[in-house]
């Protein structure tokens, strides 16, 4: 087993900032890019947290994501808008367009913002939440490197293209559904590359489209996609919205986030749906909390029933006391990262 | 292999209307009921075709479906609306709905209508692919009788809860994706049942929840979600926003098509994008092509490459010239329906 250390909230967010703020970022938008970060790590979506902090580091350092974007809408009617990301960081676009998505559900009912010219935006869960708060469900989506075959090809051309919905509910923890198209989302195959782990068989093809338990030689294949013909009809059209309707770029064009040859060209979507449009809104989270019970109670099939979200809620009440575990080799990796940039070490 | 014979359109249109002015719809009505059902049967999704004409038929005669229905909006702001089905027809509440979705999205950019106290509408896809020529992406979802198991547990508690998405091309097929969140509808085993045809081990599990060939089992058990828990908490949050949000009931009490004991409880939500907000229309669908151009040029694994909704395009187009099949047994039925009402025979 790898050795681990935990940090307490207050370290990560320290170094991470401090560290971003060194990058050229302000200190607002290093908090935001930092929050959606260790929101990640608290809810064991490790491979989207703090462990990406040196790969971002890279691509601003090496001039292919601008840090100085002057993010500006281009489009705007109704309960509409498309944002021009300008290459910024995904999580600052993100958080501007999805907040723009609640307000104009709060004057329309339904809010639609899609994001042109973005990066990789960390964990589309972390938006799609933002409209808990305003009693609305939140809906993420995001076009993404190749890494999955159109269905009767072998060629990785769609994205594992995330799909997040979350759905407010009254005393019970939110459902929050966070999905790659794939089976498993990409980066946690990085991250078993990263720690040297083998992956089971359902995960990934190698470059001949067989299954392989290699992350790397799955790095290099195709990822399953769910439901066979269903995920990848349905990982495309998130591409048609996010890249073909913003007009950011065709299928098959997102750089990898790894790949500094150039901006990542990816699209976002943000949907912000206001309850108390169509129901009495107390009612509805009465309901909800009923569903939940009704769920919770029936006969479990093995070990306890969990909601969608309900794992990453309980882990991330946990790790709030008791630190984030991070991995030794992650801890390496990021402080030879700060010392580069000249900030302070974790 | 059971016995066939083909009808044309004019033909199965004749007989559907006829019945349905028989059972006391209006011709206006009857008509876009039909519509619906040739739809199907044209696409090859026979299982919601002509077939349930018996079904809804004996629905409406039992009194436990509204055949008048005043439909009203009894919410309405902004670009959204929620529609009172009054235990109508589900198409007639769907169709009204999608067209309201499309007119709002004229105004608004984005339009999104619910429907409340509704019934079974048909094919998703019919509905979405309504939008495609105002040059709009429909989106339609609806909940179903319980069918899939939450995960953690055997009881199927949650509905297929279909999600179909349709986006505009210029001169290629439109994409329409129009999936069941189990590996297969429901009423594809029901057709199976019908035919007395054995059922692939992956399409269902028996009432302890163990794979079974019987569809008969099957839909006595429960049905397999794509992804797992994915699929699982997708058909929850459908359900969640059409059954939960419209007031119509709480998970788990959508009544079967064929369960004769009230009424069916079904909610329904459609979504209209007006891509014109977002990108010059023209672009668009000739990036689309282009994006089906690249996916074509893909190397094939196996046989032909085929886009989301092409294979229903092609077979809609075969059988518009050669006539639409149907199988003896179930011609055998329509005609008791019609005599039993006093209609015309097919």
């Amino acid at each position: 087993m790898a050795e681990e250390r935990k940090y307490s909230i207050e370290q990560l967010n320290k170094f991470s900032v401090g560290l971003l703020v060194k990058m050229g970022l302000t200190e607002e938008n290093a908090e935001i890019v930092t929050d959606s970060l260790i929101f990640a790590d608290l809810r064991n979506v490790s491979s989207h947290g703090i462990v990406r902090l040196p790969t971002y580091t890279e691509r601003i350092g090496t001039g292919i994501m601008n840090l100085q974007p002057e993010m500006k809408y281009i489009r705007q009617r109704g309960a509409t808008a498309l944002l021009d990301a300008e290459n910024g960081l995904g999580q600052l676009a993100g958080h501007k367009a999805m907040k723009k998505a609640i307000e104009l559900a709060k004057d329309f009912g339904i809010g639609m913002v899609a994001v042109r010219n973005s990066n990789h935006f960390g964990t589309a869960s972390w938006f799609s939440m933002m409209a808990l708060e305003d009693g609305m469900i939140g809906i993420t989506m995001a076009n993404a490197s190749p890494a999955i075959a159109p269905f009767g090809t072998a060629t990785p051309l769609l994205g594992t293209n995330p799909l997040s919905i979350a759905v407010p509910a009254h005393d019970k923890v939110p459902i929050v559904l966070d999905m790659a198209m794939s089976t498993v989302a990409r980066g946690k195959i990085r991250l078993s590359a990263l720690k040297n782990e083998q992956i089971p068989l359902d995960w990934g093809l190698d470059e001949g489209g067989n299954p392989t338990s290699d992350p790397n030689e799955a790095l290099k294949g195709s990822l399953v996609p769910i439901g066979g013909v269903k995920g990848s009809a349905l990982s495309l059209i998130v591409d048609l919205i996010c890249g073909v309707m913003t007009d950011t770029g065709l299928t098959g064009t997102v750089k990898n986030i790894t790949d500094m040859s150039g901006p990542s060209d990816t699209g976002h979507a943000f949907i912000a749906i206001n309850i108390a449009d169509f129901i009495d809104y107390g009612l509805f989270a009465a309901n909800v909390d009923a569903v939940v019970d009704i769920i919770k109670n029936l006969k479990p099939k093995g070990g306890a029933i969990y909601m969608a979200g309900e794992i990453e809620h309980n882990i991330t009440e946990q790790k709030k006391k008791d630190g984030i575990p991070l991995d030794a080799a992650v801890v390496e990796l990021l402080n030879k990262t700060a010392e580069q940039y000249g900030a302070a070490k974790l």
